[in-house]
């Protein structure tokens, strides 16, 4: 049912395509400016976003606290999640998914998580503001792939000189998109996912992962 | 030289301080919102700095590229540097100052970074946007200083469950300003902090450190 009103938002979103353009103007004392850098682009995307889908009455709200929680938005309710992502269209995916150990945890303690909608803009920058290129409505496993490295690709941080010590900070996005054969597809399943990220996780951990609750708590869902 | 450009910034603007009160709008399509949201502000007031600097005649350029490069903007000619950073007046300062793997690395290479100016705004947030609070003009090793786990306070995330693994992603700042003498206090000298700097990069990589690279360079420096 939710995920029927997402799909509503992004065909409505879809069809208003060719009016998405957008600008930022920040004024203090008396010096007002058109924002030309797109560091904040998804934040401002983000609120934009929030404010449209009540003026058009879809049922939709923010969570209580910071914006940079999860999820960004609740639909219907609270039945469903709703993450929106923003990224140049001119380069690869680069926005994160989610915070690597967190989401971990968070899945495995609330497996309906996994069926979180993304909604997902890629934008170009203009001489003045940006147009919206192209918006994607996914799952999380329609957007996630293997990278060399891990079951799951994830951004690592290395600190040694000889590479063997990292950190995972976040799960990033594969070229869901791409037409090309030779790069990392999309997982074919949501558990193919699951068993990606807790995969990951006992390597990164050293034999330990949340997959264990994750199952625990997926099992009692199942049958509810 | 490039110092008394930077002062006579921060005294402009300090002297403007009543008149700082600052609005974001984003409009795309035919909604225009103001944003409520302040994960953005730190960019947007560093956009509006630059635009302002230049619009009041101040000798000072951005660098080429991205927005996240440092330095922010180079003044007089590339003589100073100055880097613009942004905090919430209501809570303890929580900008990074810099990532500290590439600011070992940086640092040694160029030492004359270590004389680089901060300016700091703090905001406080109004039903409509924002008002700036406070400025400050600081060194880095002002608004620095020593924590419980390191000579240096930086952020740590832990991995294990053991907490042994962990990963130091920035420098942060302390609070600098604060007139109770029980919290970390700046460091006393520019050494005092290039030992600390570089004193928790020896027990992060477990004996390497970029030190000797920046009294090599250091002392070449001295000589001009």
């Amino acid at each position: 049912m939710y995920h029927e009103t997402s799909m509503q938002i992004h065909t409505h979103l879809t069809n208003e395509r060719n009016n998405l353009i957008g600008r930022t103007t920040f004024q203090m004392s008396n010096l007002s400016i058109d924002i030309q850098g797109t560091d904040s682009i998804g934040n401002l995307i983000q609120e934009w976003f929030g404010n449209w889908a009540v003026s058009q009455n879809y049922p939709i709200a923010l969570p209580d606290g910071s914006t940079q929680a999860f999820p960004d938005f609740f639909i219907n309710n609270g039945e469903g999640l709703l993450e929106v992502k923003t990224f140049n269209a001119q380069r690869s995916p680069a926005f994160d998914v989610a915070n690597f150990e967190a989401y971990c945890l968070s899945l495995a303690e609330n497996p309906q998580r996994l069926f979180a909608d993304y909604l997902i803009f890629s934008y170009e920058k203009l001489d003045l503001g940006i147009r919206i290129d192209n918006i994607w409505l996914k799952k999380i496993w329609e957007i996630t792939g293997e990278s060399n490295d891990f079951p799951l690709k994830v951004q690592v941080k290395y600190r040694d000189r000889e590479n063997n010590i990292y950190s995972i900070d976040n799960i990033r996005p594969i070229v869901w998109y791409s037409e090309r054969n030779n790069v990392a597809q999309p997982f074919e399943s949501y558990l193919d996912f699951v068993e990606a990220l807790y995969g990951t996780q006992q390597i990164y951990r050293r034999g330990y992962s949340n997959r264990d609750l994750f199952y625990t708590n997926y099992n009692r869902l199942l049958q509810l």
